[in-house]
């Protein structure tokens, strides 16, 4: 796990998204190397969440930044039309950012991936924030993606706690179920940030106030964060929001240390029965510490320091 | 939920198995009114599960008690031919006790419980400790037989926690899908008491030596439960043991009030992925106290006082 100090190159898959656009502002806030973007239809559509990240981007500063679109459809299947619901109906809370003057790579993401890992060969970082459609391309067109590639974290699944999708599944799994099992296949070594850790990493009322105190980029968020705290307060019974993204840019940097991320084997369930989309963490070993088991290399985390909100919100405070 | 002073009559389904031979005790020693005992294959074959209930129940002071053979076969597939490295070669430690005077029924236990639901209409409390395939099957053959029934408490399945048999599927309920899928979509109430809590219910070194040190019904348990600390010390890291069924059996009695139980929505994965077995239980509600939702009917035991291997101890040293 590269530590920030370290400033490993880090490409980005994302679906823009509010909880992705405080990961990009987070991101630019402590200075991560981000070397290249990629969307892919979750949260909204590739092609919105690639407009959405170039504007989050230039609001931070940062539109020398490449994004690349992405995959529209899972590796099978359709786009459902993304979680408007969450995220309002542009994505970003209905928030009308300036617009970009960039614009979206000629490259694909898949290929912007394949491209980085080997100028940055052994060093780049891939932390996946939406559904693993992209990775899984990526990994399907280049044979050796996996072994030149430092390290990934995602955003996704659950381990011991309910999904947010079904009563088992998270979204970002449930939305590509293939390209999960691929990605965690895949010969290369595997930080899974779930609900487990996501859901009790939060932002509350003091934080949102703040942000719409803040300067304008943590103003203009914080506008975002209303529409995803309409979504979340009836959920966790106050008001409050989940911070799943940003939380796993976190944990790949090594600004965020896990308290307990055993290795352990994880398994998709790819089925179309009711367990459909489940990340399924063999946590069996728990009661003796999980030793090491041969042939596993993922990491699922189960336990952080509290206290994330404050240290996202001080950092967006500090755009 | 019948407390132990109602004294409901009880009809138990067991596949018996040491923790099943510890069940028998307690119910006698605590003086349930046990009207009819089922086995069924799991821990070992319905016949051998018969004979030693049977064996248990006169080491107890109760061989009038009758016990019918149950199910030899899940309601699909072959019994697998039990779980003898756990319970061992004769499914209660290889201690060989006395045999019982008394034969099974001619009555089969699906027989027996839909009788027995009739002689004691809403007032029988089913409690279930082994694969449900003889609940199944009295459902099917007495389509009357859910609403004739007080209640039913099953030991089974895994919420929030790992499996026993595979990383999400409990034993009981893997042992026959199909039937644990009739029996949760049945119209009468379920209690699952599942592994969240039978694996921390647990007797300790000092409850084995306790049993050893007792008079001749608790000397030949302690007896049986060596073989059980030997399966289960590896896996808890200590000297111990998991007390699923007795647990089971004390919610069932109310002699245990557990300190979370929500009526939640429950399924059973019965796909051949990964997941199968897995009880699939909705607890997204968790962040606001699990408000009752419409068409839900059955109880998942989520946490129980601690100190149950104290009662335990106590109440099978009494006998």
């Amino acid at each position: 796990m590269p530590g920030l100090r370290d400033r490993a190159p880090v490409y980005l898959d994302c679906d823009t998204g509010i909880d992705d656009a405080l990961t990009l502002a987070y991101l630019v806030a402590v200075g991560a190397d981000v070397v290249g973007v990629g969307s892919v239809s979750g949260n909204v559509s590739a092609e919105l969440g690639a407009r959405n990240t170039l504007d989050v981007l230039a609001l931070a500063g940062r539109d020398d930044l490449p994004v690349a679109v992405g995959a529209h459809d899972p590796l099978l299947g359709r786009f459902h039309g993304g979680a408007l619901g969450v995220h309002g109906t542009n994505g970003i809370g209905d928030v009308v950012l300036p617009r970009s003057p960039a614009d979206p790579t000629a490259e694909s993401a898949a290929a912007m991936l394949s491209r980085l890992a080997r100028e940055h060969a052994g060093r780049l970082h891939v932390l996946a924030v939406g559904p693993l459609t992209n990775l899984a391309l990526a990994l399907d067109a280049d044979p050796d993606l996996a072994s030149l590639v430092g390290g990934v974290t995602i955003m996704g699944g659950a381990a011991l706690v309910p999904g947010n999708v079904t009563a088992v599944a998270e979204a970002n799994i449930f939305n590509d179920v293939v390209a999960a099992a691929r990605v965690l296949d895949a010969p290369w070594p595997v930080t899974v940030v779930g609900l487990d850790v996501t859901m009790e990493a939060r932002f509350e009322e003091r934080h949102l106030e703040a942000l719409l105190a803040g300067p304008p980029v943590a103003r203009a968020l914080g506008a975002m964060l209303r529409t995803y705290f309409r979504f979340y307060s009836p959920v966790l019974g106050r008001p409050a929001c989940a911070l799943h993204d940003p939380l796993a840019a976190a944990v790949a940097l090594g600004a965020l240390t896990p308290t307990l991320a055993p290795v352990v084997p994880i398994e998709v369930d790819t089925t179309d029965g009711p367990g459909r989309g489940q990340t399924i963490v063999d946590l069996r070993s728990r009661y003796i510490g999980y030793p090491p088991l041969p042939g596993t290399r993922h990491r699922v985390v189960l336990d952080v320091p509290a206290g994330f909100g404050d240290t996202l919100a001080e950092a967006l405070l500090g755009l």
